[in-house]
């Protein structure tokens, strides 16, 4: 295992601890790194809060701050976050106005999820399902949440900060991760850190269709193709997935896996942005960046989410956080 | 070699093609894949105007827009822009008050800027030279230009979208040059397209100290390190080189090469900002991210930057660029 660390029990910690100091202008750490929070609270606006194991940096403490996230918990690599935590981040970033649980679908952060939200008062919830890859998958019942849940996050967060109420914040996040669909290929395994080796074997000409977060296995092993037709076959399952309603104004969101760099990335967004535009996409916003991460897989996803006036204006709002930026 | 392309002989025009496309609102490509440049001209601004081989991104393309470049031209990986490509690059964004060069310190990037500089008219140069690991290396006479020119274009940038001439741009980036230091280590090599095998070997329990961003030898091949480890060696052989300089208020840039996911990179700035900090340092602000690369790399470089008043102001100032982002 080649890794910048000092020990595999203090990873975590340590990191947190580097970020916090990074960013003490946006965010605090809480109480035994339990929750990243907002430095800044806005009294009477929903609270939004996520959260899940780590190792997908920087979703969610990357997206903490101003017009996105007032609270996230981050779980042990690979390893649900614990009801104590969420229950910790409502009591410090609940102004009043309620709370929403966006939470990713793996049976343990939903199950932990709503066990914080049966405790606490005032809580609904939004679970982000836009892994189009599988059906049910290892850890999860029915479909995986993955890079979406950033498009979730950003949507219902500038709606959050513009007042919206509890109800219709959980309405607009469920109708965004409605409109939104996604698919991964690994080229190379990620490591645990606790574990040593890479989570996967894979060979040298080989990837992986349909990849989870995880690593976990896909719809199958392949032999590696060119950029052009791995678009071809993730830009399809998509819009296969979308049938009818894959026309329009969309956000096209190219995702890199952690060992990525971006000069493969904006290749590939140009591949799957001609696949999609011929099919009657129009590509009107787009993201290019290793946002949802699985360690250092090498590997992307692809992500559309169809837009509307609302969600396109929404998408545009001021945001201020770690890893996402604009307009202030 | 396990890339997203379809072509060696494309990767670099289909990625600046997509890389053109999510960046629409903030820069144009110019003909033949020549340059980058912004979109939005600012008359009577000196221009400023980077580049040197792809396969740093987002080095230089990145940082074209507000506040920072005014165009970037970029060679094939690891080769240097052609003098045309400059020359093209002046004529398209040069409004009359002349421009400025930021070239990082290769033969053949110092030898093609040299050529444009002298066939075009009222263009000065900054050479940067940040890299403390090797007085010589390969492709360099004197020291290596890496993540610090990162530094340099933003604090340049800042000062020449605020009015300041020529000349002073060309002391104030030959002053934030002066003012900056780093090192790079590298576990893993990067992979150029056309050589479809890694630039260098290197054991699973070894590291690169001092590494080159095109994986030139660095000081010495090692046994792999704890973060701890490797951080006080990079910010002693920083801090040594600054001598009586590394006191009070700095920039603490940890950079990714490509390959190494920001959990990591975190955990490397908690560790640097420590070792600095007990020698006197008082890290102001911070940058943690791969923005100078080495294609897939696995590894890191610090950097350290000595700030006063004015450039910490330059630094804040707005910026808007496709990898940097800030105040607008």
């Amino acid at each position: 295992m080649k890794k910048f660390i000092n020990s595999v029990d203090t990873v975590l910690t340590e990191s947190l601890d580097g970020f916090a100091a990074a960013h003490a202008d946006i965010l605090v750490l809480g109480d035994e790194h339990k929750f990243i929070r907002r430095r800044a609270l806005k009294p009477g606006k929903v609270a939004l809060i996520s959260g899940g194991g780590s190792g997908h940096e920087p979703l969610h403490g990357g997206f903490v701050g101003h017009g996105m996230l007032d609270a996230a918990c981050p779980g042990q690599v690979f390893t649900s976050p614990t009801p104590d935590q969420m229950l910790a981040a409502v009591e410090a970033v609940d102004t009043g106005a309620g709370c929403l649980f966006i939470v990713k679908n793996y049976e343990g952060d939903v199950m932990n999820f709503d066990m914080a939200a049966e405790m606490a008062d005032g809580v609904l919830q939004v679970v982000t399902n836009d892994d189009v890859a599988v059906e049910n998958s290892s850890y999860t019942t029915g479909r995986r949440g993955v890079a979406g849940t950033l498009v979730v996050e950003k949507i219902v967060g500038a709606a959050a900060d513009q007042g919206m109420a509890l109800p219709d914040l959980k309405a607009l996040g469920d109708r965004v991760n409605a409109a939104t669909r996604s698919m991964g290929v690994a080229l190379t395994s990620g490591t645990v850190p606790a574990a040593g080796k890479p989570t996967f074997e894979i060979g040298d000409g080989e990837m992986e269709f349909g990849v989870g977060i995880h690593g976990e296995p896909g719809r199958r092993r392949d032999k590696l193709k060119s950029a052009d037709a791995i678009a071809e076959e993730v830009c399809a399952a998509i819009a296969g997935d979308f049938g009818d309603r894959a026309k329009g104004p969309a956000l096209l969101f190219v995702n890199g896996f952690g060992g990525t760099p971006s000069m493969e990335l904006y290749l590939m967004y140009n591949s799957a942005r001609r696949v999609f535009e011929k099919q009657g996409v129009t590509v009107v916003r787009s993201l290019v960046g290793s946002y949802v991460t699985s360690l250092d897989m090498a590997g992307c996803s692809i992500t559309l989410t169809m837009l509307d006036d609302e969600t396109s204006a929404l998408w545009d709002a001021p945001v201020h956080t770690a890893a996402l930026r604009w307009g202030m």
